[in-house]
């Protein structure tokens, strides 16, 4: 994995893959499947809903940290495999074959096996709407990577793909974040 | 535009597309990109983050009223478009060869040329976060479409197109809300 520039990291985020969630309780990593989030600023900022519905969210409100990774197409079914068991009788990590790496910034564990991953450090939680608020602290990236393509939850239990990229970089300079 | 079941428009939002929000003051229709969308829940609730900075904000703010209309691919030009001027000074919907379609319980205008739109009341405004919360109230669909292919922006003004799907339903049924 290599340093991602911090500004580039909202990048990940906004085209709206489904995500991988780790989190540590300072004994074992576990790991979620989420697609609900949404970038809300470039330093970065993002937002999750989760809850105490999901078993990550006691050591994500405790520990206040966690890794954002950004898993690709060949990885559908570890995807869909972690977001339908649970930590809480599950090392989700190796029945799945996931690689913890250790982070820079915070102790749940990068994904080696995914595209890119983001460590970032919890800074509000909107308990009212179940909101996790994300400071992105340092992103890294698999360059030596082929396979790019992220998935998008349907939310009906199908996925697209990423397909093609359209370039409209020079009509929207005047929009766009500086260093991106 | 045909009615979509609404325990089903949380399908529109969780891809991630990059959507039109439109906006209406009483007087004049508006609308603005946003790509910065989050589903919280099927019911459906969606988050979006904006404020101040966009001309809309101070209709969506005082209305508590909204649409959100999901374009294709061959609408991207409009997309940037729209995303790259103000309703300040600008009619967007008469620029852009957009048209206003009465909503059923929202003064927001639909528009005709997206795959589907979905009328939303401002629900709550968490002012510290520019997050506003939306509750969908009523979710329509063009089936008669035949460029279904949303974009995804990546926020350094390429973006990308849907490709292919992967169906996983029978490893995710347990997951799945009823009705989708």
């Amino acid at each position: 994995m290599k340093t991602l520039p911090i500004g580039r990291a909202f990048t990940l985020i906004e085209p709206g893959p489904v995500v991988l969630v780790t989190t540590s309780d300072g004994k074992t990593p576990n790991v979620m499947t989420i697609s609900w989030t949404m970038v809300m600023d470039f330093t970065p900022l993002f937002a999750m809903t989760t809850g105490a519905w999901n078993h990550s969210f006691a050591a994500l409100s405790k520990s206040r940290e966690c890794v954002i990774a950004i898993p690709t197409v060949d990885l559908i079914d570890q995807v869909v495999g972690v977001g339908t068991c649970s930590g809480a009788d599950t090392d989700k990590f190796e029945k799945f074959g996931l690689t913890a790496l250790k982070a820079k910034h915070v102790r749940a564990p990068l994904i080696r096996e995914c595209l890119a991953n983001i460590e970032c450090k919890v800074i509000d939680i909107v308990s009212r709407h179940n909101i996790v608020v994300l400071e992105g602290l340092a992103a890294w990236r698999d360059a030596s990577r082929k396979e790019k393509r992220t998935l998008h939850a349907v939310g009906d239990g199908t996925f697209v793909v990423d397909g093609r990229r359209i370039d409209r970089r020079k009509m929207m300079r005047s929009k766009l974040p500086a260093g991106v």
